[in-house]
């Protein structure tokens, strides 16, 4: 398939979406950003690339950090982890706290925060290290050596980060969370505030393709394992949008609140998107509409 | 593909299974069903039938129901239908009073019980019987011009039927039940109370594996329409345990108490299991099991 | 005490008042009401009368209906009835359903809608003729043989009452309302339909002044379930402005979206206020401060 | 009225209860405590002092330290407290998360823990030392030098205060916890964490039985303020039996896991009585069954 023409086509396409949308704002060092950004880029399971726009353009990578610290966890933790989090969607983000009380601390699925802070605090349990073993993950995966925490953004995240403290201590109340509670956020911090390109998170997602195996050969998740993770970015990875993009795009994919979307084509390909502008639901605008267009042009949807 | 040999063999694998979890039993007509039935059937986009077990013998399709009003309903309606229903997953059904009251009496999906409250008052709306509709939508898909409603279900869906006459008056007081609530209530009980076989509802979701085509080639939906519908199955058709489905599973699908799931295929066939037993979440347990090993065996899942 | 004169002293003083707020317009019948009206009563213990304003003036008394049936039921039920409905606040209206769902349809008190459902769904089985038996007592306390329902505001409630049909329905569910529920709605809307005047309504609830005494010097209720009335009006009876009301007023009071309130000073007298603007949680503006202004005036407060 | 007789006679008749319930036990330093000890004392507004049982023996006061608390910044703050926190009964505890957030961050009331944390925040803020004021308030009023913290249950309380340290940060979310979080949390498990008997807290609530007057003849609170205290003691001090109380006893009242309750009687005296077994909604048994008792007997009720 014509890869690099069918970017080239996206590109055209969403072109005057780019810069619709609001940048998000929550903390400084986001609001900064460029809202007139794009790039898109595509990593082959064979290690071709094809890229557009900004593509080479590091971003700060935010929930998509979440998908990554997941596969990490689940390839040291097997199902054990699914004692700690579930793996259903969590519907209106209005009701997390009640419904983590209903729940009794445990978290709906790994992609709603409460859920990725079990998770952090289980991998800096079995690592000792939770933010530097997804660092030098995606350094590996993505072969890029240079890719880096945005020290100014964690900060600022740790600043504003009074929600997820409550969350934690929330589930700390519960006995889900088992590392001190400061030590846990701020690996989770510092795991949102990572900046990525999207020729680097294309190929970081590349073994979420593979089912399972890393950009090395080597296997880091069971192929049953890597299903578990494609179904739950497809059920729950674009927030409280997850129904719609899964018409709309048909593939599994993971935002976050930087503007970046990953997606995964089983056996075929990574796909990575980014572009400030956020949607009501905190996605990407002209992001979902490059995936949309994509599909479309390849019919390499689901449904 | 030898589609015989493969449910002779998924029957066979999940024969241990057969007659394990609960038989729904809020009604009696539903309690007094054996629990040691299961049947399976798998109608091709071409029209070839297959099928094993209990595979021509008639239950009571239930929530199955949602999937061909949703489908009637967007027919008719086009996108006009998302003004009064989301389609996003609903998170646990604990939350759900508070989640309608929370968003003004508009329904997370269409496959919660008040989202097809309100299907069933727009069909109605549109057709004037939306139960007469349902009924000869299924006759022609199925080929079966014997399939029926059961009146001792409905009527003692009706005697117990509180819970949803208290969801459909939240909703009316919110103006989104257009029609008498007693009026809307019937029809709804009517539809859910449809007896079919695995035969019928293999063979009646075909349209969704043909992109909206029904069997005589007329188009209900369009291709976009077809795979709103499909999304939808996928993130919200197996009651609190979509994820879950969909990694086991992986194939839109829709489950009903009676013990039935539909499943699709898209471009290859519709899938209709059954067996009684259901699990905590109110799915069949050997149903899921025959879907998680069909799609196993054939390869045929999505991630 | 002169209280002919503080009643005219207080009349004076919310003069500005009378006519601010909003009149309760969810029924047609309602919202025709008159905005400026005011009156007031004050019935003793031994039997005098007096008042000002618009005190002879009928008026729907709506939620004050509540307490008389509380006590009808209570009389006749003694503590069992507290099986049925519990005595705490209930916190904001926003939790009314999800209260209900947790608490396995037990309204948390008798003065919230689905807590007064119970009740009269309760009096209809113990006499037969709920709304027969409260218009009867209320014609023996007032001493007005004309005392009556308003049929125009007991239909226009009945078809605007889809939000307490929903409720009901929903504790049938829980086998918590054991007439049919249309029964007991019909019975609910014609109590809430009476129409009565502040003279009326200040003798009505003389038996709560009196420990449990009607006005013939019968015992309604023992001393203790007076105290337990009076005990739920001031903790309960003023939606979600019982705490204000509390220390404004520091009485035991019931207020209704007609613009009434009925109080009681216990071994003293029963008061009643009248006037149809109301503030945002649905309690008469100058009804509430001519209270305020009484309790003021006299010193009868209870802290 | 001979107030020694009376408290004599009240624990000869709730002695078979003393012991009876739990003692609370979320931390060691609490759960330590024999649960057969009772005591009980009346300071009258003219200074005098009565007792009975272990009347003298200091006890960990818990969350009585929110009526002294909310008094002191009342005092220093006037109406504007009202603005960072209401003045409405709570419900059900199950809400008080999704409530906070329903209402953006505004604790229904002082004497739920979210309520108590905003007042500790705002007297920190006003005084620089909240702990140390309160302390000094109650070395003051109760006319003992030696009251002091309990060091083992102030570090025990932080240790195992996780669902606090939720609330405070998820308020810190929406701006209404302005001293950084930790800081408000070490204030507040001190300030719960203070040992006083019966005698220093009978005598230490008699400004609220003298209208705000302190013992020293000034003034703390205004006429209105102390109304406020006490009409939200009868509504909201008793966690959710507040409806309860109020008809068993009838008074303003605040009780805490220690075991221990205070009560007022306006114009006449306070009262303090402790005994540490629980029921299960956390009140005292014997406690309130002391308080049931002297009201019955000196008609001293409210009601």
């Amino acid at each position: 398939m014509d890869y690099q023409g069918i970017l080239d086509e996206v590109m055209a396409a969403v072109w005057p979406l780019i810069g619709q949308g609001r940048v998000a704002n929550y903390i400084p060092a986001l609001a900064a950003v460029d809202p007139n950004r794009f790039g898109m880029a595509l990593a082959t399971v064979d290690g071709d690339l094809f890229g557009v726009g900004d593509w080479r353009v590091p971003f700060s990578i935010q929930s998509i950090s979440k998908v990554f610290t997941l596969a990490l966890t689940l390839a040291r933790d097997g199902d054990d982890v699914w004692r700690r989090v579930g793996k259903e969607p969590s519907g209106n983000p209005f009701n997390s706290l009640v419904q983590l009380e209903y729940e009794q601390g445990i978290p709906r699925n790994p992609f709603i925060n409460a859920g990725a802070l079990v998770i952090t605090d289980r991998l800096l349990q079995l690592t000792g290290d939770a933010r530097g073993v997804l660092r030098d993950f995606l350094r590996a995966e993505s072969g890029n050596p240079a890719l880096d925490f945005d020290p100014v953004v964690a900060v600022s995240e740790a600043e504003h980060g009074h929600r997820n403290a409550a969350l934690a201590h929330f589930m700390a109340s519960y006995g889900n969370i088992e590392n001190p509670v400061a030590e846990v956020l701020e690996h989770y911090f510092w795991q949102c505030s990572l900046a990525a390109s999207c020729a680097d998170l294309a190929r970081a997602c590349g073994f979420l393709a593979r089912h399972g195996q890393r950009a090395d050969g080597e296997r880091l998740l069971t192929r049953s394992q890597a299903k578990q993770v494609n179904a739950i970015m497809l059920t729950c990875g674009t927030y409280d949008a997850a129904g719609e993009f899964a018409y709309r795009v048909g593939l599994p994919g993971k935002s976050g609140v930087g503007g970046g979307i990953i997606a995964v084509i089983p056996n075929r390909c990574g796909l990575c998107v980014w572009s400030p502008g956020l949607d009501a639901r905190g996605n990407s605008v002209a992001g979902v509409e490059a995936l949309d267009r994509f599909t479309t042009l390849t019919g390499l949807s689901v449904f």
